[in-house]
């Protein structure tokens, strides 16, 4: 293997699906919010891509079972919404600037072919103060004001870094529609409230309101 | 994305023109003194060069719009002289010295069917003690002197770093004239003096005189 | 040499081989049981493979001959089994992780060529108390449960560094089945005690019995 | 550019050319070797290599003219023997091994082109005490022989790094012959004394006797 490498398990019968990717990250915000959508959608793994620049070793599970880094695909219908939602365990190294653009350049032409012109990408903004936000950037002012309406703070002036950010630029660059939700988090852990917030925020701008007991 | 890639938003009608390059650097001279001969000659932006190997983050605008990192060319005349006029927001990252010459290759590849056949690359130098001068090293002793002769002082027995240095060795080798102006700097934050002290002397070499005023 | 090189000094005659794979690591544990292998089976050397991410150096040896840092390739027969045996003194470096993968792709595109079917790698895993055990994790949950019953601890929810871990993730990805054995060591000193221990269980669980005063 | 590119000034007419290779490293032994032979066999400037992996920037001459990084190969006819002789003011960085090998491939491509059958490398190796001697390692145990004989004290169990290596580790493996001297070096400065007593024994043991007042 010398470049990413996509399996697909089956092939999803989808209508103009939205496509969600959540990696890790600060607060592991993005892994935990996709992870929540997988749940509450009872989405369907039906790939998964590798790549040569994710880490070079393998994860062994509980039952002793390695394998190597990955990302997933899952599929799921909701409402009036069908999704592709992405997450994985590992990003590209800060280092190799150009696999990060790479990788995402695969997961863009993928979700493509599968129909998706709208893209989400969900991450952590660290922040000094708790307080339970949701930051919003996006691909054109009508979407940034759009979802602003809609209860996100504009995020402005500010960088968002890692694959949350490439996928997103990249998929402007295509002429794709999209934001990217960065849930306000200080970082210092795994912040499943961040992550919550900002699938919840997601839920409700689509119109599937959540309760807050989830 | 797993190379350069340019986007051309028109192609512009040129006349022998001058490929001018400023980047990010010491002082931020380069960037700088382009966006001062932009703003002169109301140059108009015309094409976009992508990069893999730039940063892997987008940056988000005051309007919440986010954009991967590029740099930007602008068509320009202004008197008897005709400009292409490139500058940006980063650079490769240092580390990937291959980045850097395949992004100066490409760049000088774009100009070269526009036409560009001289090249004159902006940079800061730092110095110690504040002197407002600008060096200039050139492809040839006879530009050398030329410009050595409108006031520049020679920069001799040194390195260019980076773009500014490697946009001008590249051209060299194709056969290509030109020259690297470098304004003299003490580096600890952006220096528009020594941009505009650069910027001042290029129009004045080439025949445009500016007011000081400007 | 731009990339990996396969060098084949002969073809050997072999029955459904099992890869062994030893290289460098904690302890040199790998190694050092890949060594004690070949010795044992008096395999023979038949392939060598180059690879421009090994080092950029040359070893010299007692007679002054230098040679390129290369992966070695012996075969055997051994009772009822054939062996591929590969082993090495260096791996790629940590931080250049697409050319780990694309060595491990190489070592199994050559193994499956010669017919290799069930791949074991043989590492050393860290514990802070001395305690000789070998560790297993597999491809599949039948092989970690075999292995188990053999007498090897599972390997469960960790991690498999290198070369030892990618060959084997990157051969579950192909179909191929296998294992790695893990010998449990300090790591401060190279550990021919956890190599023997990981050796002799491997030998054992082939039906190959070996004596203590080995 | 993006992969070395070489720039032939004229083909010289050599007879089984002896290749002799003199980079910067400890002690700069090599190159100031190589430098030494140049002038004393009044060796021609023919051909120039350039790659995106020397460094990402240019040097400036005296007279303000900026050149890319490069090595330079000369030709030469002393005595009995031709030579091709390549020096340079910079090597790859440590950090990239692959474009260290692809580098000395493509110098080894270029010079077995020229006729070149014989390899010779010369480097510094550092010692705590001073004492000039030139070590010798070489592709085969005849010829480390033959030149112990001539006076150079085995190297053996070591490593040889860098270019110096590298170049005469590829050229085994192409069936090439030749050797690398190591001139003994505290490597603290330049050490003219020890790249000299490098050139003198190469010099001597090719049957051309040098004057120590050179």
């Amino acid at each position: 293997m010398n470049k990413p490498y996509l399996r697909l398990m089956f092939n999803p019968s989808l209508e103009n699906p939205i496509f969600v990717q959540g990696l890790p990250g600060f607060g592991n915000v993005g892994k935990i919010a996709a992870h929540l959508l997988i749940k509450f959608c009872e989405a369907q793994a039906f790939a998964e891509l590798y790549s040569p620049s994710f880490t070079d070793y393998v994860s062994v599970n509980s039952k002793g079972i390695c394998h190597l880094p990955r990302y997933e695909f899952y599929s799921a219908a909701l409402g009036k919404n069908n999704f592709v939602i992405m997450t994985g365990e590992t990003q590209p190294s800060f280092d190799d600037v150009v696999a990060h653009y790479y990788v995402c350049s695969e997961i863009l032409d993928f979700v493509e072919k599968l129909g998706c012109r709208f893209i989400v990408t969900i991450g952590g903004v660290p922040i000094t103060e708790e307080k339970a936000q949701v930051y919003v950037a996006a691909t054109s002012p009508r979407l940034a004001m759009e979802f602003m309406e809609k209860g996100a703070v504009l995020y402005s002036k500010g960088r968002i870094v890692g694959g949350t950010g490439l996928t997103l630029g990249l998929a402007k660059e295509r002429g794709l529609e999209g934001l990217c939700l960065l849930g306000a988090t200080t970082g210092f852990k795994a912040d499943r409230g961040a992550a919550f917030a900002a699938f919840k925020f997601l839920m409700k701008a689509l119109g599937n309101e959540i309760k807050e007991g989830l």
